[in-house]
Parts: structure tokens; sequence; C-alpha cells
């Protein structure tokens, strides 16, 4: 096996550029070699700051044959044609979650792994946290028993600051408000923990006094194939709130991180909470689990730099990104619905029929 | 004002009546004087065990001019028959929740306070936490600011030991599980937190491998009439669970009892949790409040005890006791529909159509 870190590149300097570039910098197995945005002055401000090679164009960053795969951070509406050209030149793709806006978009970026030969990666972190993986382990090892019941939570005070200058005030860019911005995280975290989600009854309501175009609270329930149910709650004005607790008949597990160190991942262990409440008991019965240090965002690069070596998809799957979106429409469609449960499987088969090309998606 | 405590009596000498007849020995607002049950084996042994005279019958208890009010532990389809006897004899009602099983004997219970001069107290006793109660302090006081956001969990173990012998094993005696024997209690309590509720939208499963006919884990999305959005889980598969968090613009706060406690209200302050985040702060900076020591069962009674001496309802009226039930039976026809909200006053509109004389119930 090589030890050779895979050399990337990255397109759209954002602010979540950079943090995905510090989070390479502490990796071995995985290095971005050259950036790319389409103003000069990001691209060089990148250099300087990041000291990756400012590249002229897109092209010239594809044309670079050490590149394996690049880091799309640009605006969720560009992904699918940024997608679609690194693809034809290649290389693996990861993109930032959500995988597209909308659910047409993330069905043609996966089926772009099967007309191109490469892979997809989606960058649902939330999913690799310690905490979370600690639970998925208590789960699998059977010491929670039968588990029938999943509630989650992303909460914070962004829809008090919303104007109209910012793309999140509208109801086309963010559909639904937390609904799109933070609840898909749990979405696919509650995926992750609890198996295939079948429907989405979904609730929401405008409360800023800001005037925005888009809701602001936002709750949904799930069933889960096998009959278990979800919770994915989002409030957008109130203080910050990162948890998800999972219900068996053995015992339950709670995880909650200190929401002010979202963008430090190597340091949500030190303020975050775990731990296990067994049998009937109360919980001054419950028992505090140790999390230990990780890196979410570090590790999601390192599976797409695995992606990139292998040619083999990771967890972080394109389908499980596009669930992610699917389950946001059905949410917004059940909301129009005034609450009557959607299925997951008809939002993402009537989108396959509107995206004939990637019909023949599995 | 007189200070002589108000002389009650008390129907239905099961496990529950013990409870609230303790509760009673710690007040000096109310005295448990006479007792009734149709088995004279019970109501002897209730006697010997806890001072309180032994009645051969109801109507002997009810022509006791120092009775004034008469407490109902009977079982719940018993409420209506019950509350009618003693309202007829002119003595105050209090019935445990929920009013009834159904909300046409709801309202009928409701409608005997104007047909007889009389008031009825339910026994709602969890908004009486002392926890909740600061909760509702801090939103009177508007430091949590615009409050947009509630979610509630009441969690046991319940259904892996139903058998076909207990009474929560059917559909008609239990409707929706843990939807009526749990999250009933939110439902008040969100509703004392929140305002007027306007809609529910549900969603039920059964997990346990017991074989039951109820379902087993219960899920509802609240509307309330100015917008908020309420959330109430109740699992019956799992370890024990009570918790309340509110989210507010400038802070959210949370309560949590150890479910142990539940029987022991007195003790419940010593291994509860409350704290008060404030701001965008993570919960690092959550502050811990103290909460004083309190007892929800005595402070019912003497809830009840104010009424039968000023002859006017207190806080734990019959409405909010029908509300409640409502809730759970709009809840009950959300999940028939697939979640699709059903609202509240449409299901008080229609058992009113069914009762004609409770129709003039405000």
């Amino acid at each position: 096996m090589s030890t050779d870190p895979v050399r990337v590149g990255i397109v759209g300097l954002g602010r979540w550029a950079k943090v995905l570039t510090r989070a390479a910098k502490k990796s071995d197995k995985l290095k971005i070699v050259a950036g790319y945005s389409r103003s000069e002055e990001k691209r060089h401000a990148f250099e300087q700051e990041l000291g990756v090679a400012a590249m002229p164009d897109l092209q010239t960053l594809l044309a670079k044959p050490e590149i394996q795969g690049v880091i799309l951070t640009v605006p969720n509406e560009q992904h699918l044609a940024v997608a679609a050209e690194v693809a034809k030149a290649g290389k693996h793709v990861y993109t930032e979650k959500p995988i597209a806006s909308t659910l047409d978009d993330g069905l043609e970026i996966a089926a772009l792994q099967q007309k191109y030969g490469i892979t997809v990666t989606v960058g649902h972190s939330a999913r690799l946290m310690a905490g979370i993986r600690m639970i998925r382990a208590a789960i699998d090892r059977g010491e929670l028993g039968r588990v029938a019941f999943l509630e989650a939570n992303f909460s914070n005070e962004r829809a008090l600051e919303l104007t109209p200058k910012t793309w999140r005030w509208y109801k086309d860019r963010a559909p639904g408000g937390p609904l799109s911005q933070l609840a898909i995280h749990h979405f696919d975290v509650l995926h992750y923990l609890g198996g295939e989600i079948a429907e989405a009854s979904s609730m929401a309501s405008k409360l800023s006094p800001v005037g925005a175009e888009v809701d602001d609270q936002s709750m949904t329930l799930l069933k889960f194939s096998d009959g278990k149910v979800g919770y994915v709650g989002s409030c957008w004005t109130s203080p910050g709130v990162f948890s998800v607790r999972v219900f068996g008949s053995k015992g339950l597990m709670h995880y909650e991180i200190d929401f002010g160190a979202w963008d430090t991942p190597d340091k949500l262990h030190k303020t975050s909470t775990l731990y296990i409440q067994r049998g009937k008991d109360g919980y001054a019965s419950r028992e505090e689990l140790k999390v230990p240090e990780s890196d979410m965002f570090r590790a999601e690069l390192e599976m797409f730099a695995e992606s990139c070596r292998t040619g083999k998809s990771g967890e972080l799957t394109a389908e499980n990104g596009y669930t992610a979106v699917a389950v946001v429409y059905a949410a917004l469609r059940s909301i129009e619905r005034n609450g009557q449960s959607v299925r997951i499987a008809d939002m993402i088969a009537e989108a396959r029929a509107r995206v004939p090309e990637s019909s023949h998606v599995a």
C-alpha cells in the first residue's frame, strides 16, 4: 500500500474551504494541492493564507494528472455543474452536504459515478462524531436491546439575524428554513443509526420578527422501514443545540455537543456529553461515558482519499446524500399536505422519472 | 378565613388512593374523612392502613353534611357515573387524570358544574412540578424571549410487561398506548407552558414483542394557536424519561426528572435537573438552577380544597382536563389519517354535538 498522500484539488474558496483545508493539513492521507475560485482575488488570498496553489481556471486544475479527486465547496446550486466537469475529467468528487439543492440534481450527481467510473463522496460529517459512532456501536452490540425510538435536535439563532441580503432569507434557496439547513444533518444521522427511513410527516411555522420568506421552525416525524419512529426538531430562533437520544428496550443513550465547538471538531469531545441509562431506573443511575477525541472533518476527507485510492465508494455515499435531500422534500410536501405522511421512495421515484439519465442508478 | 381543613371523601381505594391520602396527610388544608370502595375488603383494609373511615355505600358517604367534596380514584370509565352522583349531592368533584376515557364523558363531567353548582378539579399534577413552574415563571418574566418551540418526552418500559390480564393491553381501554397513558400528561404541560393548542399530527408504531393490541410508540406534533410548535414523544419500551425543553429567542430551559422518583414527588427535586442556556453560547455555558422542594400531589389536593371552600374553579379545570383528552383523540384520528393534522376545536365541537346536554358549556 502506498503511503503517499492522495492529491486533490478544491473548488469554491469560501469559509468552508478553509475549514476543510485546515482539517486536511492534519492528515497524512490526502493533500490539497490546487485551488480554484471564479474570483481571482479569492484564489490568491487562499493561496497566500493556506499555501494551496491557485489555478487560473477549472480546466487547468482538472488537467493535472496527479490530482485524483476534487473537493467542491461551491454553493449547492452549482454542485451538479462542477461535479459533472470533474467527473468528465475522470476525477473523484467530494461535495459538501447537501449533495445538491434539489433531489433531481442529487440523482444526476449520483449517476455521474457509473457514467464516468468515478466515486462521489458527500460530506455528511455529523454521523462521524465520536459520540454518534459510540451509540451505533452500542446498538450493534445489542447493548440497548431493541431500538424503537430516536429523537434529535439541531437548533440555532440564525433566523433572528436574516436580512434580504442573506441567501437563507429566500424560500427557493433554503426551502423549509432550518429543515433544509439543519434538520437534514440529523436525517442522515438517524438514517445511520436507525436504518432505512420510509416516511416523513412534518410541521413548520414562521415566528421570527425579521420578516424573511422562509419558515423558521421545523419538526419532522419519521417512520423507519422496520417500524421504528424518529423525531427531528430544528428551531431557528433559539440558542444552539445539537443532540441525539436513542431509546432501546434495554437502555437509552443520549449525546449532546456544546454547540459553540461545531467548527472546531477536534475540541468537541471536551465539552460534549454522552450517557447511557440502563433498565428501568431513573436518570440518577445514568452512566456518563467518555467520548474520545475525533475530528469529523478530517475523517470525512480521509474517507474521500480512500475512495480516490481504491475507486470504491465509502460510507458517505451519494445515495445517502440524496436520501437526506429526499427526506427534506418529503417533509416539504407533507407540510403542504397538512402533515400527511409522505413516502421517501415516492419522492425518489418521481425525481427519477424527471431525470431520465439517472434512472439506471440503483 | 376559616383555618379548619376542608373535609372530603374518597371513592375507589386502589394504589393511587393511597398515594393521594398520604399526600393529604401532609396538608392542613384538607382532611380525607371517609372512604368507599365496592369491595368491602378493600375499604376495611384502607381504614386500617390509613385511618379513613369506611362507608358501607356511596350514598352514606354523600349524605354526610361535613363532606364538601369527593376525590375519585375509580377507573377512568367510571368517572362520569360517580362524578354525577357526587354532583347531584351538591359536593365538589376531584377526578384523577384523565378526566375520562372519552371526550364525550369529559364534556359531560364538565357540564355537571353548571347543572349542579359545583366545581370539578382534574388532577393534572405534572404542571405543578416545581421545575415546570419555574419554566413558566421565566417565560412570563420574558427571560426566554419569544418562545417558539417546545419538546417533551415521557417514556417507560410498560409495554414490555403487558399481558392479556392487564387492561392496558387493549386498544379500547388504553387508546394509542402511551399516547393516552403518558403523552397526555405532557399535552397538559405544554398547554400550560405554550397556551392554546390548535392542531395535532401524530405517528404510532407497535414494536413490543409481547403481542398486545395497543401501539407502544407515540410521537405527536402540536401547532399552537399563536404559531408555536410542540413535540411530545412517548416510548413504551425503554427506560424511564420525563423531560421538557422550551426554546426561546433569548434562552432555552430544560427540566428533567429522575423517573424513579415519580411516586415520591417530595423527593423529585433531589435528583431532577433544571438549566437555562442563554444567548448563542453552547451548553458549556448552561447555568444549572436549583429546584425547590415541592409536592405536586399535595398541591393539587390543596387546589381542590380551595375550590371546595370558595366554590370557584382553580387552575386544574375540567376544561383543561377535557382539552388534554381532545388532543389524545385528535392524535388518534391523525394516526388513522396517515399523519394529517387534526384540529382540537373540531374534536371538541363534534363531541359536543354528540352530547347535547353539555353543549351549553363555554
